[in-house]
C-alpha cells in the first residue's frame, strides 16, 4: 500500500487544516454577511458538460471517470475504444461551469438577482510542478441576471472587504473591459481572427517589455510589419483613459462608474488596459487583485454574459441570455502566503491517571468556557516529551485532574 | 449541455446548503472543544490501496479515474485492455481508508494517541434508488495509538454531545463487541470460516425474527441442521450479559466498563448481543446509535485495530499495529432529518434605487451589527413579488435606502 497521497493532491496536518478551515470560514462569513447565498454542487459533472464549456486550457487537464457495469463491458468490447467511448463523467475543473449549469436548471427557485457564494474542490491534471496543485480548493462570489455595473463594483468591495477580513491589506485592484480591447485592436486594423491572441501577448508587457510584445506579435503573424506592432504596444503602453474612452465609449463609461463608486467605497481601483485574463468566456468588465505581500495576483474575475445561456438551450437569444459576473480569491495562494501565522486558540489538556477517563470528561465539562478546545490525554511517564506533543497541536496550557494543578507550556 | 446535475450527486438549493453548513458547523465545533484536530485529506486515493483496502461490497462501488497521456496511450495500445490497465486512480469510497494512509504517512508529527476530526466527501457507484446518493458527506472522529476502552468512552460521549448540538435528543446507544460475537459462535461450534456469514446473518434478527433467521442459517449451509440453527437464534436472543461475559470474559468486562462510564457522564448505553455491523476491518467494539425520531441508525462506528498496520509495511506485527477507533456520524440521515428546521437566521435587505449601490453598501456597513446578513438590491417595481423572493432566501427585513422604511416580510 501507498502512504503517501496521490502526487499533487495534498494531505494537510492539523495545524494547516485548521488555518485552511479559519480562513475560508472568515472569507465567508463577510460573504454570508453581505447577503450571498450559499450553493453546493457535486465534485463530478458529466462528461459532455465538461468537453462543450468554454474552459480553454483546462480541458485538457480533466480527470476522466471510467465506465462502470454494462456500459463499461460494452465500451472495452467494441472495435474502436478510445478515450471518449470509455468515459462518462469527469470531475470539475472550476466552479463557473457547475454554477452555470446549476442557474439554468434551479432559475425558477432562486432570487433574481442571485447572488451566490460557491466553495469547493477542483481538479486538474497539471504537470507536476512546485506550487502547481491538482486538487485544489476555489472560493467564488457571482452575481447572475443583472447587467448593471452595480454588481461589479458591490464584488469588488466586498472580495476587498474579504482579504481585509483574513488580515492582508497590501493589494491594489486593477480593472479593464473585454470589449475596451475589442475595440482598441478593430480600431488599430486588426482582425476579429487575431484579437485573442494578440490580447494573451499584450498580457505580458509588464514580464517581457514593449520591445519583447512587439517581437512576438511580428513573430506569430499577427501583424504584418514592424510599424503596426510598434504602433499595437505604444497604444497600450501610452495612451491613456481619455484616449481609450474616445475609441470604446461604452466600455469607458462603465469602467468610469466603477471606479468612482469603488473610490467612495474607499476601495482604490486602477485602470489597466493590459490586464487581459485567459479564460474565453469573459464578454465585459475583467478584474485582478495584486498583492504586493505576494508579488502576484490574489484573485480574479469579471463578467461573463454569455455562458449560463449554453444550458437554457441552442442558441442565446435575448430570451436566454443571463448577465453574470464573478469574483474568484485565489485560495491557495493566500493560503501559502498566509501559512505559519497560526489561530492564536487558547487549548488547553487535560492530563488524567489511568482509569479516570470519565471524570476527565466530566471536568472538562465544568471549565470548558474558559479554553476554546480542551483534549484531555492518559498522563504519561514522561510528561515533558508528552507536553511538548500538545505543544505541536496547538495545546498552550495543561491541567492535571487529580490536583487541578496548571503547568503552562511554552512552545 | 445537460441542466440536471450527475444522477445520485446533488446540487442543494440555498436553503439546504445554508442547514448543511449549519449541521457541519456545530457538529466540528463540538468536536474541536473536545480538543479533536481535523485533518484534511484528498477525495483521490491511488487504485492501489482503494483496490487492496478492508471495503468488503465497497470495492465494487469505485469510482475508477482514466489514465491521461503517454499512459493512457500506452493502456490503449496493449493487446489486453481492462479496467485496471485503463485506471491508476480512483474517488476515495470513505474517510478511514485515507485516515489510515495519512496515519502511517505523517505519524512522526502527529501526537500519540491522535484524536482527529475528518468531514468530507465520498462516493460511491451506488444503483440508483431513493435516499441513496452516489456523492455524500461523511463526518468522523477517530483515536489512534491507542488500546484503552477510555477511548470509546470519549467518542460515544462526544458523539452523543455532537447530535445534542444539532437539537437531537431522542436516541439510544447501542454496543457489542466483535471479539464476544466470535467467542459465541466458536462456543456453539461453528467453524470460523462461516462465523462472518453468520453474523450478517444474526444483524436482521429485529427485521426478519427468530424463525427467519434461523430459516436463513439452515439455506445457506451455515448449520447442520435445525437444531443447531435454533440454538445459535436462541443464544443471541434468550442469554443475557452475564451469560455472554462466561463465554467471551476479556469482550464483557471490557464492555462493562464502558458501558458504566458513559453512565457516570448522563449517556445511556445498551449492550445488544446482535449489533454486527458490515465492515471487514472491525475488531474489537462496535457501536450504533439509533434514533426513534428517524427510526433508524444514525451514527455507527468500531475498533480497527488492523487497518493501519496495512500500510506500516509488510505483515502486521506488534511493532507496525497501530490500535485504533472510530465513530461516525451519518451526516446524510440527520440532514434529511433536520430539513426544513431552518436556521432562524436574521436578515435585512437593503433597496436601493437605480444608480445608487455604492450607497446601499455604506448604509449596510452602518447597519451591519443589526442583522446576521443584508442584501442589498436594486428596488423593483413589482415589490411584493420581489419581497416574497427576497423571503424565499431568508430575508426577514426589507429597509428602503431612500428614507430608511423598515418593511417586515411575512412568509
Amino acid at each position: 500500500m501507498k502512504k503517501t497521497s496521490v502526487e499533487g493532491m495534498n494531505d494537510y496536518l492539523p495545524e494547516q487544516a485548521e488555518l485552511r478551515d479559519f480562513l475560508l470560514g472568515k472569507i465567508t462569513e463577510v460573504y454570508r454577511r453581505a447577503g450571498f447565498c450559499k450553493i453546493i454542487t457535486p465534485a463530478v459533472e458529466s462528461g459532455e458538460n465538461l468537453a462543450n464549456s468554454d474552459g480553454g486550457d483546462n480541458l485538457r487537464l480533466i480527470y476522466k471517470i471510467l465506465k462502470r457495469g454494462d456500459k463499461l463491458a460494452k465500451a472495452l468490447s467494441a472495435e474502436n475504444i478510445t478515450e471518449d467511448t470509455l468515459s462518462d463523467l469527469g470531475l470539475r475543473y472550476d466552479l463557473t461551469l457547475p454554477l452555470a449549469r446549476y442557474y439554468a436548471c434551479h432559475k425558477e427557485k432562486l432570487p433574481n438577482p442571485f447572488k451566490v457564494i460557491q466553495t469547493g474542490s477542483v481538479y486538474r491534471a497539471e504537470r507536476p510542478q512546485k506550487g502547481r496543485l491538482r486538487e485544489f480548493t476555489q472560493c467564488d462570489i457571482d452575481i447572475l441576471g443583472s447587467e448593471s455595473g452595480d454588481c461589479e463594483v458591490e464584488l469588488i468591495a466586498v472580495t476587498a472587504d474579504a482579504l481585509h477580513a483574513v488580515g492582508l491589506t497590501d493589494f491594489t485592484v486593477h480593472v479593464n473591459d473585454r470589449r475596451l480591447l475589442n475595440d482598441t485592436l478593430s480600431w488599430l486594423g486588426l482582425d476579429s481572427g487575431v484579437r485573442g491572441g494578440v490580447c494573451v501577448i499584450l498580457d505580458k508587457l509588464d514580464k517581457i517589455g514593449a520591445d519583447g510584445v512587439a517581437a512576438e506579435l511580428l513573430e506569430k503573424g499577427y501583424v504584418g510589419d514592424a510599424d503596426t506592432a510598434a504602433k499595437v504596444v505604444r497604444t497600450f503602453a501610452e495612451l491613456d483613459f481619455d484616449g481609450f474612452a474616445k475609441i470604446s465609449p461604452d466600455a469607458a463609461g462603465s469602467l468610469e462608474k466603477i471606479i468612482s463608486d469603488c473610490e467612495n467605497l474607499g476601495v482604490s481601483v486602477k485602470f489597466d488596459p493590459t490586464l487581459v485574463r485567459g479564460q474565453g468566456y469573459y464578454t465585459g468588465t475583467i478584474f485582478e487583485i495584486y498583492s504586493g505581500e505576494f508579488g502576484g495576483t490574489i484573485a480574479g474575475g469579471g463578467r461573463y454574459d454569455g455562458l449560463v445561456g449554453k444550458f437554457t438551450g441552442g442558441k442565446e437569444t435575448a430570451v436566454n441570455a443571463v448577465p453574470a459576473v464573478g469574483f474568484s480569491i485565489g485560495f491557495e495562494r493566500i493560503f501559502m502566503l498566509l501559512s505559519g501565522k497560526g489561530t492564536s486558540a487558547n487549548n488547553a489538556a487535560i492530563l488524567y491517571e489511568a482509569g479516570h477517563a470519565a471524570d476527565a470528561i466530566l471536568y472538562r465539562r465544568e471549565i470548558s468556557e474558559k479554553y476554546d478546545g480542551i483534549v484531555i490525554a492518559e498522563k504519561k511517564k514522561k510528561l515533558s516529551k508528552q507536553l511538548s506533543q500538545l505543544a505541536q497541536c496547538g495545546v498552550t496550557t495543561a491541567i492535571t485532574l487529580e490536583d487541578k494543578k496548571i503547568i503552562p507550556i511554552k512552545e
